[in-house]
């Protein structure tokens, strides 16, 4: 049985290496061959929206799935009904367009930042009215690890950044001084079951993730977030692994973003949960029983960016689990990740802050910061 | 950086699957491209004497192993020391030929069982005098999963045996009524650092591995084991993981036989200790630090043997982890495992036995029977 994934990334490696065990194949497409999953599983060499190569994959493919949202949607709805394509390409398009999911927000009662769509310099005026100052201005499509964004204090700010990023469609959004940042992730599958991780706790830095603590403890919170979680899941009929990323701003939630896919804040549960986000949206979008999501131990997870720290110094870090994505330097980029593991959250805490200070000192500075 | 792994059934596909993760990737030997490994990484298809291809594979890779240790010896050796091959060569030939194996034993004072070499009709006449009735028949080289053996129980029935196995050199060994099995792996790196996994306890049937029950809490024959293990580790100045398997007779050791490689009995690693035994073989022959061996809960592993159960049914009991090898089915074929995770070794032991009731009652009766 194979599963076509659309993008190598390194989302699909690890869904790969995660599904072997489950006696599943996997088959890529990607506009290289040079891509961390081409390392582990065939690959298809095109455009995402070269529809031959589409179609060779969905006939080799019991199921399409996908590892990241920024895949051309018309491209996939090109293969027609017979193709099952998993998650719903529903819930692809809705994610691709902040505005969209701003209004599944509103319309699902999931509490959001005020927002007004932007597409003219009269609009943006209107926006700042409307919304106030300060705010983030955003691309409302192909915006990811910060990119497409900019912080808006003044008037002034605005016009420049309507100059920089003007030119599609934009929206702009209340600036909130957010005391941290939670995630939630869950699973639903063809037939209907449900499953939801603990929550993470998540630290950007200038638009990526540094850092994930999970599970973080904070049960209100939790049940909320896995209330909110369930009613996209639902609204969708959904069908693999979803993630909701909130603002947590005097003690509320505020839904920020979300992805239809297995999400870099949910790369802890390799180790940390009885089941791996990877594994479960397999099984989900395969329609197999869920596998159970609670927390083995206590999970801090670190991405490595723009270049990896030496392996041989690391792994002397005994309760330390290492990911190399196989993939090139280059600054910002997304090369790897190491979770580590505590019997208790403090125990945890302090292993991250350790690790922290040798590979990304900024963000120890600026979670410091936050949690005083 | 490439390890090439000569023999690509289950051991290597999951060697592969644990390096990945480190940015390792694979290269394989084997006959045919429609192994276990052969699915997750590139392989060289070919006989495991064809020089040419030998040579490919170390010239390919930064260090040459194996998954199983019934390879040439002669045709890994003509690669010359320039070709970093662990575990040490030496290791593996005293594995391939039982006598050696038992001098070994008795060199380094672990106690094992008496025995004597059977080279002909009238050597058999006086193995069965100086080691008594009843006794095992055993091939010197190339015998797995209990092929290559006749339990003996007269001098007819030697006869028979001898009639069947002679021909090649063979080993009579005392036949030890024991009360149950145990086994224990460890890894040594190119360094020098050891580390030594918790004890596991073994059923078998046919001569096939059918259960492992691990960490299996006795500390007595947990020590003993350790050191035994450490003195053959230290011997070779081995390099990667080695397995001793031994009888628990009367409260003592008596070592079977050791197995210089990932060993089946250590599959309950992946989900059940720190680091895994695959890991763990990988850092230990690339001079890596090892990670750690502490167990993380109580593991019950059952293999899945002539034909897999269904996946649909099984994937719902949510503690347990599935894991098929991608291979043809065929009558007492190992084609996967399973292994559940309990809190304790109670709750661990009535999970295993209700999954032993589906999927191996033979087995079930056979352990309890043991432990009556």
């Amino acid at each position: 049985m194979t599963v076509g994934i659309i993008g190598g990334g390194q989302l699909g490696r690890m869904m790969a290496l995660a599904g072997y065990p489950l006696g599943l194949n996997f088959l890529f497409l990607d506009r290289s061959n040079d891509t961390p999953a081409a390392a582990v599983a065939p690959t298809l060499v095109g455009e995402f929206t070269d529809r031959r190569l589409l179609r060779e994959l969905a006939r080799r493919s019991e199921v399409l799935t996908f590892d990241w949202e920024n895949i051309s949607l018309e491209s996939v709805q090109s293969l027609g009904r017979r193709t099952h394509v998993a998650p719903p390409l529903a819930a692809l398009a809705m994610s691709q367009d902040r505005i969209s999911e701003k209004k599944l927000f509103e319309k699902l009662g999931i509490p959001t930042t005020r927002y007004a769509a932007v597409d003219s310099a009269v609009a943006l005026s209107r926006a700042l009215r409307r919304v106030g100052l300060p705010g983030v201005l955003k691309t409302r499509r192909l915006g990811y690890d910060g990119k497409g964004q900019a912080v808006v204090r003044s008037a002034e700010e605005a016009a420049a950044a309507w100059g920089r990023l003007g030119g599609v469609p934009l929206i702009y959004e209340e600036f909130v001084p957010f005391d941290y940042e939670v995630s939630i992730i869950g699973a639903r599958s063809r037939h209907g079951e449900v499953a939801i991780y603990p929550l993470n706790c998540n630290l950007h830095r200038d638009g990526i993730l540094r850092l994930t603590l999970a599970p973080w403890s904070a049960p209100t919170l939790q049940r909320a977030a896995a209330r909110h979680l369930r009613r996209v899941l639902e609204h969708f009929r959904y069908e693999g692994v979803l993630n909701i990323e909130f603002f947590v701003h005097r003690g509320r939630l505020l839904a920020n973003e979300t992805a239809p896919r297995v999400h870099n804040s949910g790369h802890w549960t390799i180790e940390g949960a009885a089941t791996s986000q990877f594994e479960n949206h397999l099984r989900a979008i395969l329609g197999l029983p869920l596998g159970a999501t609670r927390a083995r131990g206590h999970a801090a997870m670190i991405n490595l960016i723009g270049e990896m720290p030496s392996r041989e110094q690391w792994l002397g870090h005994r309760e330390l689990h290492w990911h190399d994505y196989g993939k090139t330097a280059r600054p910002q980029r997304k090369l790897g990740h190491i979770t580590v593991l505590g019997e208790t959250a403090r125990e945890r805490d302090s292993a991250a802050r350790r690790l922290l200070a040798a590979v990304d000192p900024a963000s120890l500075r600026e979670w410091r910061a936050r949690t005083r």
